[in-house]
């Protein structure tokens, strides 16, 4: 395990968009050392530069690396590896269905604590740092109102959602701010607005060959938590117009509090992100945390974690001296 | 001291804007209970809702308040206060003199251990928030440039220094950010900024009766560190404007971090604050903070700290497990 100026030794789960990203800021990041990414596929085929593992041979590694960051999807693969690993490896993970937050955080926090590890769960930029900014605000004006806007941009957990039907071959989704919903809340009107009156949703799908649209295309709109409360637009295309058009993975978003102190005092905090590459942001933030993860371990700490638990300084490479001297 | 259920006592130290910008925080906050008022000056006079005590007998409440939010400024009173007061109480407060943290949080920090005492130091929107969202960008984009801008709001450093001049009876100095480098900013251009780059001054003065205004003026443009190297543009107005128009204390400012991840993607995280009230906003920050001491503090942490070390979560009245669930 990392001794004392040694990097850090951090693994990666799964090398999707995510787990390249993660291998991607490893590299900006002096003290962290990439050993092995894991996959389910055959080790050859993964087009990495650092080592690659079978999963199956993943407890080889329990004495050598010292976070494991987790980079499968939401919908099905985190329930199942999170709990897993956590029994052998600190871990980070970006597990996103609000909705199936507390379950999967029970879940895995059993399994880290029964075996002295410690997990942070749903990190990345939402959740993560837009959850940290809603709770800054909610917590410095009690009085007030918080919004949180998404995109214009392309939500991962949403395409793999879709990629996941039964005859679909491949395809993204958008999600697009609604402009009058933004203006109001700029504006200071505070607005009472649901997700879905913040947001619609715009899908590109590429359905395989004989596969049924209609079909396709109820299965996306009715898919609770993910499509069945918003207004979702499905538009089937090419695979070459897939990848022409929709290759790029930008995003970002807002949080928003406008709240009042004193009688009537106008206050307001905003919070923003403008990303080309949501994936490579989202392992940026992950790697950070893995930094905390590793500190935090070290001082004894075991189960489940979110960012809400996590002291900011853990996530600097820096002394707490140099930050207080540097940046505070 | 508070068992649970029972609202966690505050104390104020102190009852300028600041101190009273606490005092309605407080209210605002169902789990905090306002005791007392500390105070040098004689406690009849102060217009508080609360009991005003005299300073000399703080001690009097030592097992009675649970944190002690002090109030002064950072030039004289808190380097004189903190240290004294961390004997007995926990406490918080805004020293904002970037330069003298280092020396500030050393002589806090041997106070408040040698008496089993926890002292957050140092907390606000800056340093505080903006801190906080420094340290956040760097360590999530540590290739990349950070860039705080203040305003538009009301410098008192400044204003104080116009009001010494010669000739001049009243005046303010609102700091103006300068939109064509918060542009560059936004694109990503990353370029190197000076504080007088990235920043104008703007100042509203009322003479004397027969002072000589182009003196003034030509004063202030040329006073060195303050004005000298800033574009600076000073107007002239008559007394009854400067009360109408010039009495309250908006402020804000933005932290920008544009990083690159993999080989080329831009990333761009911005945080700003639109303030109506400086000193209310301060002071709601200090209150949620010395909730976060509170806790802390019955978990036998001593010592000083900074917003570096608070986990967010005990910033929030509500438990962890309301928080993973309802805004995570």
């Amino acid at each position: 395990m990392n001794t004392s100026n040694q990097p850090i030794k951090i693994g990666i789960v799964g090398y999707g968009n995510l787990g390249k990203g993660v291998e991607l800021a490893i590299r900006q990041n002096t003290d962290l050392e990439l050993v092995a990414v894991f996959t389910r596929r055959d080790p050859q085929s993964i087009p990495t530069e650092a080592k690659a593992i079978h999963i199956d041979q993943i407890t080889d590694y329990r004495d050598i690396i010292d976070v494991m960051i987790i980079c499968g999807g939401s919908s099905t693969d985190l329930p199942e590896q999170v709990p897993y690993i956590a029994q052998w490896f600190n871990t980070v993970d970006s597990f996103d269905t609000h909705a199936k937050i507390p379950e999967f955080f029970n879940t895995v926090n059993k399994a880290a604590k029964d075996h002295n590890k410690l997990s942070l769960i749903s990190t990345g930029w939402d959740p993560g740092l837009f959850s940290m900014l809603r709770l800054l605000g909610e917590s410095i004006l009690p009085q007030g109102e918080t919004y949180t806007f998404w995109g214009k941009g392309l939500s991962q957990g949403h395409s793999d959602a879709i990629r996941r039907i039964s005859g679909v071959k491949g395809g993204v989704q958008y999600t697009i701010p609604i402009e009058s919903a933004l203006d109001r809340v700029r504006q200071g009107e505070n607005p009472v607005l649901t997700t879905a009156e913040k947001h619609e949703r715009i899908c590109y799908v590429v359905a395989e060959d004989g596969a049924d649209t209609s079909i396709i295309e109820h299965t996306i709109k009715t898919m609770p938590n993910y499509f069945a409360e918003y207004n979702t637009t499905v538009h089937f295309i090419s695979e070459e117009e897939l990848k022409a058009n929709h290759s790029a993975m930008p995003h970002g978003g807002k949080v928003f509090r406008s709240g009042i102190t004193g009688t009537e005092t106008k206050q307001n905090i905003e919070f923003g992100l403008t990303l080309e590459s949501n994936p490579e942001f989202t392992a940026s933030v992950l790697v950070a945390f893995s930094r905390a993860v590793y500190k935090l371990a070290q001082k004894g700490e075991t189960g489940a974690v979110t960012v809400y638990d996590i002291p900011l300084g853990a996530l600097s490479p820096k002394s707490a001296e140099d930050l207080r001297r540097e940046i505070l």
